[in-house]
């Protein structure tokens, strides 16, 4: 079976979470906006027994699954990224709704006042909710991570075995370093065993593989991780 | 085996979903910091194999579980409060993670500028939050919620049978009307299948007895929802 995954065909965003699960599990799948536009995307948010409010969502044969943390939580248990115990699903489930919060955190920095506007129109509160965000927020979450990592007993966050939530967190480390290459290079000191993590990812066959291609869109201004200069000072 | 519930003692906030499943599953447990004080809940944040990042969490036996989504999904397949397929569980669980990330925003209604600062030292940029909230936000997933409603085939979200995300609605409903009574009756009368499922949820005999007992807390201005006249204009 091949998958469909709907996202926004021009930026990373929440569905780059999925595509790397996607890839470093070497499944099959079609990225649908990207390939053939986002009309069907569109219609399936209108039509249907279970329609998603946003994207991303997952067509797996007659399952439509949406929400990016649900969609990592139905595939690691397929493709062998996630432990096998109901405990250890859970777990691994409750570390990705907190890296989905940090994400929605991150997404605020440059949208404070709401989503529906435009970041020009609110440039002077995005400074400050930055500044909250990298005084209090960013130690608050990666420490909460690094310390995970110290005490795991093994290369990944749960141990021995990579799961999804080891490439969410690469994705993290990428996405901060192109948003804020310099409060970031300031900050990585305080999470060596993020950094090695993030190395680790990068070098994995598929996951290499993936981003040195095509499939891999590049960082952008309409994506979550934003790089705007006056943020990061 | 009675339950362990981990949440901040004064406030409704997330932990109230997780309350409402309990009390609508007649299940017994034990509300830990609200009887015994916070020491042990920070206690388990720093200790641990699985120390969660925020409460609530859960104590079910041996389990630790942490995220309101992930302890509605845990309890839900054990209470009769899901569907017994997996395509329904995976999809009420998507409910809910809409759910939060409507929660979220609610809460940067009055803290556009981050979670560490107080209220009072962002007051203007709460106002603009709260006036794109209402215009864009509330219409978006409320309507959302109101069209699965029309088309469920039942009184309840997923047809006949009541899950979490009823519960999760009602909530929802109740905090609105309390955060934003002049807004929220201006904007019911789109929502007319919403209201009737309040209504539903609040006469049931289990959720009537807790609404009318000490164990629900009033909604406060320290909570998610939070009234400020200067806001619900």
């Amino acid at each position: 079976m091949r998958y469909e995954l709907y996202y926004w065909p021009s930026i990373q965003g929440r569905g780059e979470y999925v595509r790397l699960a996607l890839e470093e599990a070497g499944s099959p799948y079609l990225d649908v906006a990207r390939e053939r536009g986002t009309s069907s995307m569109m219609r399936m948010m209108e039509e249907g027994a279970t329609p998603p409010f946003a994207p991303p969502f997952l067509k797996a044969g007659k399952l439509l699954i949406g929400q990016t943390a649900n969609i990592l939580f139905y595939l690691g248990a397929r493709h062998g990224l996630a432990p096998k115990t109901e405990a250890g699903r859970l777990w691994l489930h409750q570390l990705q709704l907190t890296v989905t919060d940090f994400v929605l955190e991150v997404h605020d920095t440059h949208h404070p006042l709401g989503p529906s506007l435009y970041y020009k129109d609110q440039k002077p509160e995005a400074k400050k909710r930055t500044e909250d965000f990298w005084n209090e927020r960013v130690p608050k979450y990666l420490g909460y991570f690094e310390r995970l990592l110290e005490k795991s007993g093994g290369s990944f966050v749960t141990g021995r075995r990579l799961t999804y939530i080891d490439l969410s967190l690469f994705q993290l480390v990428e996405g901060l370093r192109y948003a804020f290459p310099k409060r970031m290079k300031a900050f990585e000191s305080e999470i060596p065993e993020l950094r090695e993590l993030h190395d680790r990812i990068a070098a994995r066959p598929k996951i290499a593989a993936y981003l040195s291609s095509e499939r891999r869109i590049a960082f952008n201004e309409d994506g979550i991780f934003r790089h705007y200069r006056e943020l990061d000072v």
